[in-house]
C-alpha cells in the first residue's frame, strides 16, 4: 500500500495587471494566479500529481484555503485504491454533505475539488506513461461512463445514452490519434482583441494571427458600443471577409442591451458572441440567442457546473459551449459536459488563456476528438501566447494549431523556479 | 472621520452531529457552524456590527478565509461614508473584478460578502437605535431602490417597477408595525420532522407543534419512499386533516423521481415540496411544478443569487420562495429578491433553523410585511428551537409566532462566552 503522504499547496501570482494583458469589459486589471496543489506518495521516490485553480488575483488565498480543506480527504488514503477507480474520489468530494453546503457544486469549493481531481489524474497519467488525453482515450466506454456523476443529468443524459455515445466513438480511435499527431488541433487566439490595446496594435495583431494560421480570432467587446463598432471595423478590414471573428462581452450586458449591441456588430460578421450576460442566466442566454439569430451565443468559462450546462444545452440557449478545466470539478465533470454537448450536437470550444488553462484544456479537447465526438471541424481551443514558459510541459502551438505532447501527465506542473519567484506574497517578484 | 480599525473573524462550531438534530436526506451529520465577523470603529468606545455565514461544519475555515479576503476592502475605510450609502459597499464588493472570478456571485465568496454587508447593517441599526427590520421599514421608497443592484434583473424588474412596489406599500406602515407588535408573525417548525427521529418522537413532536400554535410543520423526506409514506401517515394522523404539512427533500431527487415521489405523498396533503432537486435546476423545478400541480414547489435556501431567483419566478417554477439571509450577499440582495417575489406575487417563507438564521431572517420577513408586500397571510418564518441561547438577542417565538424585538441591531451577535467555548478547534468544547 502506498499512502498519500505528500501534500503541498501554493499561492502563485503573476503581476499581469501591469501590462493590461487580459483586460476586458468586466476584468480591467487581472493578476493571473494559480492556487496550486501537488500531492502523492513519497516512498523511495516521489510520485506526485500537479494541478491548479486559475484565479485573477485577490482571493487566490481563499482558493488555497479551500484546497487545504480537502487535505483530510486525501492525505493518508491509499493512492492505488484511488487510482483504481477514478470516479470515486470525485463523487466523494462533491457529495460530502458538509462541504456541499459551501456550494453546492459551485464557486470556490467546487473549483478546489476540480484541482484535486485533476492532480489525481496527473498521477494516473504519469504512472501510465501517457499524456492525459491519451490515457482518457484508452479507457473503455464502460470505464468512461463510470467517471461521470449522472445525478441531476438523467432527464437529458442517462448512463445508457452516454455509454452509447462512447461506444459509437470507439471505432477509429487509433486513426484519430494518428491524425491528431499529423494535423494538430485547431486553435483560435484572443491575443489581438484585449480592450486595453490601441487600434494600431489591434490591427497589427489581427493580421499576425491570421498569418500565423489561427482558425479565428476573438475580440473583447462591451465597454462602449462606438468603440466596438470601430474596433470590429478595423479587425474585419485587417482579416478580410469570411475569416471568423468571435466577440466576447464578459457578462457585461442586460438581455435587451445584449440583443441591441450584438445586432449593431452583426453586419461585420460574428462567429459567436461569448458571455453576453450573467453565466447563471440560462433564460437570458436563450432569449438572446433567439434575438440575434443566426449569430451563435456561447458561454461556459464561468458556468458553475454540469447542471447549468444541461439546461443551457437542453433549452438551445447556446450554439456552442466553452468549458473550463478548473471552474467545474475537474476532468470528470468536463467529460460529463462533453458527453452532454455531444448528445445535443453542440460543439465545444474550450476556454483557455489565463495561466495554465491552455495546458489543461488541450487534453480535454484532444480526448473529445479521439474518443467522444470524433470531430475537430468547427472546433478550436482558445490560445493566448502568455506565461507558457513557466510550465514544465508548455503547450505547443504552431501554424495556428495545438500539437499534442507525448509527455506523461496533464501538463499542469509549474517550474520550481517560478513557484518560488512568483509565490505570493513572499516571492522575489512580489517582495519589497 | 471614524476609520474602521476593528476587524475580527472567528470559526465557531457547535457539535450538533452528536444528537442527529438537523439530519436530513442530504445532510446526515451536520455540525452547525458560524463563520463570524465583527468590525467597526474603536474610538473612545467600540462601535461594531456582527454577522455570520452559516455552514454545517467542514469548510467553515474556508468561509473564514473568505471573510479575511474582504478585510482590505473594509479596514481603513471611513465608517460614516459607508453608512451614508448602504448600497455602495455591496455593489463594490460583488462587483470587484478579481473577487468576482471566484463566483461570480455564488458560493463561498458571495456568502462572505453577505456577512460583511449584514455586519454593516448591524452597525447602522445600532447607531439608529432600531432593530434592523424597523430601520429598513423607515427607509423611503427611493432609498430602498438604491439598495438594490438591478444588474441582470432588468428583464423582470426595472428600478421604476421596484420603486412603484415600494411606493404602493408606503401607506399603512405605522399600522402594520403596530399589528406586528400586537399579533406577531406566523412561524412554522421543522423540529418534528428530522429523518433521524423515530416514529414515536415524530408523532409526539407533531402534536406538540400544533398545540404550541405553529401555523404548519415540515417533514424531511427523500431517504426511502416507504418510510416517508409511513411518516407522512403518522404526521397527518397526529395533526388532523387540513393542518398544513410541508415536506423537504433537500435536493435529493432527479426530476422524474421527484414527480413520482411527490405524487405518492400528495394524498396525505402537502403544503409545499421543498428542494426537490438541484437548486441550480430552474428548468427541473418548472417541470416538477407542472408535474405535481396543485402541490406547490419551493426552493431557496441554496439559491445562489438574485439571477437564479429571477428565473425561478419568471418561469413559474416555484409557488413560493425561501430566501436565506446568509447564502446571498446579505440584506441588500434579500431586498432585491423580496421585490422580485412581490412583482410575481409569490409568497416568501424565509429559510431558518441552523444557527443564527432565525435571528437573521426575521428582520427580512418583518420588513417585507411592513414596507413591501403588506401581507403576513400565507407566509411564515421557519423555526427550530435550537441554539438560540447563544445569542445576545435571541428570537422570541411563542404561541407559534415570532415576536419582534426592540433591541437595536440585526440580532446576529453571539455571546462572548459562546464564541470562546465553541471556537474551533481550540475552544473547550472541541479541545482535548
Amino acid at each position: 500500500m502506498r499512502k498519500i503522504n505528500h501534500w503541498h499547496t501554493e499561492d502563485i501570482r503573476f503581476p499581469t495587471s501591469k501590462e493590461l494583458d487580459g483586460s476586458d469589459a468586466m476584468n480591467p486589471d487581472p493578476d493571473y494566479s494559480a492556487a496550486y496543489i501537488s500531492f502523492g506518495h513519497h516512498g523511495e521516490t516521489l510520485s506526485a500529481g500537479h494541478a491548479s485553480v486559475f484565479t485573477i488575483g485577490r482571493g487566490n488565498d481563499v482558493q488555497v484555503a479551500a484546497l487545504e480543506a480537502l487535505k483530510p480527504f486525501v492525505v493518508g488514503r491509499d493512492l492505488d485504491e484511488l487510482l483504481a477507480d477514478m470516479g470515486a474520489l470525485y463523487k466523494e468530494l462533491t457529495g460530502d454533505s458538509q462541504l456541499r453546503w459551501l456550494g453546492p457544486e459551485k464557486g470556490v469549493m467546487h473549483m478546489a475539488i476540480g484541482a484535486v481531481i485533476n492532480a489525481l489524474w496527473d498521477i494516473k497519467a504519469r504512472e501510465e506513461s501517457m499524456p492525459l488525453w491519451e490515457l482518457l482515450a484508452s479507457f473503455s466506454p464502460e470505464e468512461l461512463c463510470n467517471l461521470i456523476d449522472f445525478r441531476y443529468l438523467s432527464s437529458a443524459l442517462t448512463p445508457e445514452e452516454a455509454l452509447d455515445i462512447f461506444v459509437r466513438a470507439e471505432d477509429g480511435r487509433p486513426e484519430r490519434i494518428a491524425a491528431l499527431r499529423a494535423e494538430g488541433y485547431p486553435a483560435y487566439t484572443t491575443s489581438p482583441g484585449w480592450l486595453g490595446y490601441d487600434d494600431e496594435k489591434l490591427e497589427r495583431l489581427c493580421k499576425e494571427a491570421q498569418a500565423d494560421g489561427f482558425s479565428r480570432i476573438k475580440l473583447k467587446v462591451g465597454g462602449n458600443l462606438q468603440d466596438d463598432i470601430r474596433r470590429m471595423g478595423i479587425a474585419r478590414a485587417a482579416c478580410g471577409d469570411g475569416y471568423p471573428i468571435a466577440i466576447d462581452a464578459n457578462q457585461r450586458w442586460e438581455i435587451s442591451e445584449a440583443i441591441e449591441w450584438i445586432k449593431a456588430l452583426a453586419p461585420f460578421g460574428i462567429d459567436w458572441i461569448e458571455e453576453p450576460t450573467s453565466p447563471d442566466d440560462v433564460a437570458g442566454h436563450r432569449e438572446i440567442a433567439r434575438g440575434v439569430e443566426p449569430v451563435r451565443v456561447s458561454t461556459g468559462e464561468h458556468m458553475a457546473n454540469r447542471v447549468v450546462a444541461r439546461q443551457l444545452l437542453e433549452s438551445q440557449a447556446v450554439g456552442l459551449l466553452q468549458i473550463d478545466s478548473a471552474r467545474v470539478a475537474g476532468v470528470n465533470e468536463n467529460i460529463a459536459i462533453l458527453a452532454l454537448a455531444a448528445k445535443f450536437g453542440v460543439p465545444v470550444f474550450p476556454h483557455a488563456g489565463g495561466v495554465g488553462l491552455c495546458e489543461a484544456v488541450q487534453h480535454v479537447a484532444f480526448f473529445d476528438y479521439v474518443a467522444l465526438t470524433g470531430m475537430k471541424e468547427d472546433r478550436a481551443i482558445e490560445y493566448v501566447q502568455h506565461l507558457h514558459d513557466h510550465y514544465v510541459d508548455p503547450v505547443v502551438v504552431k501554424d495556428g494549431r495545438y500539437w499534442p505532447s507525448d509527455v506523461p501527465g496533464n501538463s499542469q506542473e509549474i517550474l520550481e523556479v517560478t513557484r518560488q519567484d512568483y509565490a505570493y506574497p513572499d516571492g522575489i517578484i512580489w517582495g519589497s
